[in-house]
C-alpha cells in the first residue's frame, strides 16, 4: 500500500532538531522524499508497523506531529506536483 | 475527492515569507489545515481547478513546490495522526 507521511517537528531547541534529523534519516531509510516534511512509501502492514514504531520512538508528542494516511488503492490517486523539489534526493516519486 | 496539499516554500527572503502566508491563507479559505504545511479538502473538479489555479498564482516555481494528492475514493484513505498539532485551527480533521 501507499503511505504519505508528514511531520511537523518542533525545532526551536537543539533536542528538536535532532529529533528532525532522526526523523528524515528513518523516512529516508524507508521511502522516498517527496518535500522536506512529507515522504511516500510503498509498505506492507509489517513494514508500516516497523516505521511507524521507529518514528513514534523518535517523536515528542508533546512538541510534534505525525500523520499517515494510509492508501490501499494507489491506482485511484493521482499527483500533481510543481515547483522546485528541493528536498527530493533521488530518482523521481513512487508516483507521477 | 479528497485533495491533500503540501507545499514548500522558501522563506529565506521577505517576498518568500509573503508568499508562505498568501498560499496558507488561500489553503485555509477552502480547507482544514492538518500541519503546517499540509492541508485537507473535499472539492470537486471545478474546486479543485480554482484551488491550484491561485496557488500557481502565488507560488515562485523557481524557488517553492507544491503537491497535490487527488483521491477519489476516500473509503479508501485511513489516517493515523500523533502528538501535538499545534497547526490545526478548527474542530477535526475531514478524515479520522
Amino acid at each position: 500500500m501507499l503511505i504519505i507521511a508528514s511531520y511537523d517537528v518542533a525545532t526551536d531547541t537543539r533536542a528538536g532538531r535532532r529529533r528532525l534529523r532522526r526523523v528524515a534519516k528513518a523516512c529516508e531509510s524507508m521511502g522516498q522524499r517527496v518535500q522536506k516534511s512529507v515522504f511516500e512509501f510503498q509498505l506492507d502492514e509489517m513494514q508500516f508497523e516497523q516505521l511507524e514504531r521507529r518514528l513514534l520512538a523518535e517523536i515528542d508528542e508533546a512538541e510534534d506531529s505525525l500523520r499517515f494516511y494510509r492508501i490501499t488503492e494507489a491506482a485511484r490517486v493521482r499527483v500533481k506536483e510543481y515547483g522546485n523539489i528541493k528536498a527530493k534526493d533521488f530518482d523521481g516519486p513512487l508516483l507521477a
